[in-house]
């Protein structure tokens, strides 16, 4: 498909580069921040651009540089969580102004089945996106093994299990939040304290657990541990679980605000109230935390700043620049739940 | 953005065409359903994607054929109406699925403010998508006429104001559906009737209202209408200013069913019984009707077919087949509302 003619009459980065008389990758690098570039050369292509006329907009760059102006908020989970797991919606309003600011197009994948991986993949691969915001990887995501081999400039939200050391990342504290609700949960006089966690495969799984062990210490009973989806039906059914093992416990930890939500409902099926008979306690605050009947105490991701800095992170990475994962704190938020 | 080296070892059509003896065109053509290829060249054709092992998968296509194997999914709202109204969801959901299907990647781009229009034109334009499935477009947007002048395939949800006869449109029968639902509304004895119509530059606004205005005849009322913006929010303070102006209103459509949720809460504050002391119908189905309490009577749109004939038809455009727009029908479903 050809470009739009008015994007075609811009002055490049090679007229610049031509009339400064240095290559196109220092003009580059000045326009991008000016990582190792003299004081000379830095003087001569500022003054191209400004005989030149040249401004560094996305439609120029993006003939300049092969850039495509866009970058992938890329679900791998099926896409009707996208509608049902508020966290997911508030990664996406995140991300979408985080670019929008910065003039750059979002392009939303999403990879819930093997052949929409292929397709994603394919997609990505033929640089039609600078880079990725990878959402909610699971362990072993074939999809994540494919954008490492083909080189695409990756972020990851959350920790990604088996590669952390080769995939950035944006994530939160998850054991030091768990300990922090643990904690506060063990100070209003809880002792049978019951965990809904995530599935082991998900860095918010496997750590929120990992935290709410170690505080619970000697305490620990592995018997009042069960694993969800995340999902509201996900946390009925494991509540329901735990209640026909465990009669006597006194307060419920859930890795996700939504699992909150269906251990009340079952624990109201059940005829116990919250938080007189039982505490529960979520993870989130993702919306659903505040308007929830009672409303829910939970641990509050930053989920502004989680976009912001995974698009700040990823952009900085498509650069060239030193970057490192980020790891964010979260907050206990105090409501009636527990 | 280098191809992956799988993608490049598979045969493309240029060793089909070589092994034929024929043009790419031929080949593309054979492929494509096989329109203008002489038996000759098509059995040449046929033989040689065996020889070669050519399958035309989209990996193989897109290269052969300039092709990005995605259709956009271009939400003209602002991107908070994906997570508050259910309709967009919906459509969504479906046009995901018939793209998996086909093996096509499915891209959500939204252009809610002039920036984001300008960064989406310019995205499209440069063959990122092969072509568009346009939703919700208000009148004189500028985002199709940019669509138009650069020649990008699109398939709008709706008919198109302004543009009828350009742009290809699925949609529904919207002037007969608001007939069929205020003939309801008449044959239950309904005589003071109310709309709550949508904004007058999307069709569901215009023709919904158009529909009603000509079963009411005689009887139709302009003080009886208001208009929203489709939310739930304008439906309540939409009944509101009718409950002012007419206190003995025994009936209201409204053009959404989250209008009509909105109509249902003003109704309740003020004291009148639904469906007893006044009858509420709305438009959609939109799953939210089901659950509502009390259940709303109101217009299903079909919405799998919707997504699933836009794609079709945007298939078919792109692969210049003869294309016509498509009106789909509706259905009244009576619940306890009206």
């Amino acid at each position: 498909m050809e470009q739009t003619p008015t994007v075609r009459r811009k002055p490049t980065i090679r007229d610049v580069a031509a009339a400064a008389g240095v290559s196109r990758g220092t003009v580059s690098r000045v326009i991008n921040g000016g990582h190792w570039v003299s004081p000379d050369a830095r003087a001569a292509v500022e003054d191209a651009i400004e005989r030149t006329g040249y401004t560094a907009n996305h439609a120029a760059r993006s003939l300049a540089t092969g850039r495509a102006g866009s970058l992938a908020f890329l679900m791998t989970e099926p896409q009707h969580l996208l509608f049902d797991d508020p966290t997911f919606a508030l990664l996406l309003r995140g991300a979408a102004e985080a670019l929008s600011k910065r003039q750059m197009t979002l392009v939303l994948l999403i990879a819930g089945t093997p052949a929409e991986r292929a397709n994603v993949a394919h997609y990505v691969s033929a640089g039609h996106v600078d880079g990725v915001l990878l959402i909610s990887s699971h362990e072993a995501d074939p999809l994540l093994e494919s954008l490492m081999d083909a080189g695409i400039p990756t972020v990851a939200c959350g920790v990604p299990l088996g590669h952390r050391s080769e995939v950035l990342s944006v994530s939160v504290d998850e054991a030091g939040s768990a300990r922090t609700m643990t904690a506060h949960l063990r100070a209003h006089g809880h002792r049978r304290i019951a965990m809904i966690a995530g599935p082991d495969d998900t860095p918010g799984g496997r750590f929120r657990l990992v935290g709410f062990r170690d505080e619970m210490g000697d305490d620990f009973d592995p018997e009042l541990v069960e694993v969800g989806d995340y999902s509201q039906d996900s946390g009925a059914a494991a509540m329901e679980r735990l209640l026909e093992r465990a009669p006597d416990i006194d307060a419920v930890f859930a890795a996700s605000d939504l699992m909150a939500a269906g251990a009340v409902q079952t624990l109201r099926r059940a005829g116990r109230r919250v938080p007189d008979d039982i505490a529960v306690a979520g993870f989130d605050d993702s919306g659903l935390a505040a308007t929830h009947e009672p409303p829910l105490t939970t641990m509050r991701q930053p989920w502004e700043q989680l976009s912001e800095r995974m698009v700040t992170l990823l952009l900085d990475a498509i650069d060239g620049r030193a970057v490192e994962p980020v790891v964010l704190p979260t907050t206990l938020v105090v409501r009636a739940s527990a």
